[in-house]
């Protein structure tokens, strides 16, 4: 009897965020296991703290945020190996993520890997996306428009070629890109309507427009909404 | 004192997936709201159910799914002052939504005509989007990957333009438009690996290769999955 690996998000920070379902499987499974990284280490671990019983097998596993790719690899292929010693004595594994564990996490390289190997199962989460939208008070998207979710990291051109074919937008990991993303914004006409949120749903969530950030006051953790043309505070009908 | 309005997110369909917070203002609130639309009439409602406590004021909006513009505008205004009616009254109201209340959700119609008159809220909740890569397995985007979101109903030379600026999509509302998507995917070269995830969460959640299915098996809540090129079934590093 092997154990069964859950993929638990366990939402963009705010505790009271977690679902019923990853908090009856926090309290059920032997092994909890989180990423531990540069930027938030730990954040996920003390989202779940309250329903991990003591006791509990812990695993922080490393995984680095802007790895080369052979290093990403190989960290999760370590990551894959430490959880796949617990499946296999036949202990479930809780792999916490935070916001959803297929959107921007780690977590698909684990699964890609144990998947077919043991038992696996996804419990999704609340995003940062969503948090953001809701701390904003800012729709993602409605009615026939699209949503782009593009991370701050690709090259000036492509962002500005990817957000031009978008109604609406979320925009990640914007730390270090900043002035680019401005310049991409103000040559699209968005500048204005963008906002920056930074910590959605947690104690220190703060929202400011875009053109008003200097160039180093941004973080990893927070997204730039870009609303809708002509809907930016009124979303009628 | 007038109430505040809460727009809950209570997630895809899996009653498991409400949040902690969802719940504790599920039970606070003398005011419940929910949509009534021809699709899905009550599965909000059901999926909150048990956490409603007797005797709340309930309130059944009718809010039809692909009504005219002006049609939608007068549900919209008649839906805000039935809350208003209760805020101004000093209750809290509660306006449930299916996946999350800022997307592709008619809460934000309800939000733009409250907010400034009233104290308003937004609870994150988990969107069918993230249940349909959790029943797939299938991550939506990782790394440097553009995620488009992309409503079906768009035209097809529209759709086609938007799936080919991102690297991978979900496509919502696919009802009467399965014909006009395998076009569009085949002509992109990613029918292959586009998958139909029906229900995700539910009971009754199915999934299919979008190539496999006839023209009338989908139906309106289902969304499609189109995974970044090359990665469909291995997800590295």
């Amino acid at each position: 009897m092997t154990g069964t690996l859950y993929g638990i998000g366990v939402g963009p920070g705010d505790p009271e965020l977690l679902t019923l379902k990853a908090v009856r499987l926090l309290r059920a499974c032997p092994v909890i296991a989180y990423p531990e990284t540069g930027a938030d280490t730990g954040l996920a671990r003390r989202i779940a703290a309250p329903h991990i019983p003591p006791g509990r097998i812990e695993l922080a596993l490393p995984m680095p945020i802007r790895p080369d790719p052979a290093a990403a690899r190989a960290a999760h292929d370590r990551a894959a190996e430490r959880l796949a010693t617990q499946l296999a004595a036949g202990r479930d594994v809780a792999a916490l993520c935070l916001g959803d564990p297929l959107l921007y996490a780690s977590f698909q390289y684990l699964l890609a890997r144990l998947h077919g190997r043991f038992p696996t199962r996804v419990v999704p989460g609340v995003t940062s996306l969503s948090a953001a939208a809701a701390a904003a008070g800012q729709a993602l998207a409605g009615r026939d428009e699209v949503l782009a979710v593009v991370p701050a990291t690709l090259p000036e051109a492509v962002l500005a070629a990817r957000l031009a074919a978008a109604d609406s937008a979320a925009i990640l990991k914007p730390g270090r890109h900043l002035a680019k993303l401005r310049r991409v914004l103000a040559g699209l006409g968005r500048l204005e309507t963008a906002r920056h949120v930074a910590r959605a749903s947690q104690q220190a969530e703060r929202i400011r427009p875009l053109a008003e950030l200097a160039d180093d006051e941004t973080e990893y953790f927070a997204i730039i909404l870009v609303p809708p043309r002509g809907t930016a505070g009124k979303e009628s009908p």
